[in-house]
């Protein structure tokens, strides 16, 4: 993951961004939930996700793919430990 | 959504999954991450979302568009509410 | 499908598109392809699927489950048959 | 792209998949089309782009990210260039 204190702390934000739309999603289930606005959190936790994805990949490839200095060894099970994950994430 | 006990469970306990895996996804930002173990944590996180959101989305679909006894006026409403959470689901 | 004349059109220009765009993207394999350009193309190709798979079902949601005039039998069978094309559509 | 021929070819034979579907889809459209029928006609055909974007960025990040006797900095246009392609396509 991100390598930097700086990185580190963009993802940690998303990932607590995510957690606490959960807690509030959550909160709105267990009471009298207003269908529509269910529906649009769902919809809201789902932009965010992708959005973690998005930058969590960002960061890999820079900090992983960009690396000076590795072997070619190194970099083709870089590569190919890209490729599986990007299979799921494409789905 | 869901309106019955049943489904209200079922969808409270996608919901507490996901925020289990907030809570995991968090704590290891936290600590000395390994890079791959955490781009599968957030492959995780987004296939629990996509599960979530088919879920809810039948259930609104059963229940409001297969409801008996609401006048056409009620009906195309809730069908337009379907169509623009659709949009952003399907992105 | 769209029932009327001018939804239908809609949805032909929108599949011809995309029927144009395979050709290109054919053609340019076949020859000395640049990867970025097939890359995008591919892409392009992506957004115009997703277009047309939005319109398609928008479509379909408006002219049969806002039908008026159905019995509720009818009504649930056509409830069904949109959750089972959402499942592959959210895939 | 794929580099090697055999590569080409199966890319090849995935986008005139594509073509066909999208040929078929007109045909069906231009005649008098069961909603259900068309509505699995763009599943597929989303399915047969998705598996073709997935193809297309694991020869990608092969031969480019993976490839010896790049300098640092191509390698990081290369990296530079994948983000952006990934952008578009995790939409």
């Amino acid at each position: 993951m991100s390598h930097t204190i700086a990185g580190k702390k963009k993802l940690l934000s998303r990932v607590r961004r995510i957690k606490g739309q959960s807690i509030a999603l959550e909160t709105a289930l267990e009471g009298e939930p207003n269908c529509m606005a269910i529906l649009q959190q769902v919809a809201a936790i789902k932009g965010a996700v992708n959005g973690l994805m998005k930058e969590v990949l960002e960061d890999h490839l820079r900090e992983h793919l960009g690396a000076e200095n590795l072997s070619n060894e190194q970099r083709l099970t870089e590569v190919e430990d890209v490729i599986s994950i990007l299979k799921s994430y494409l789905k």
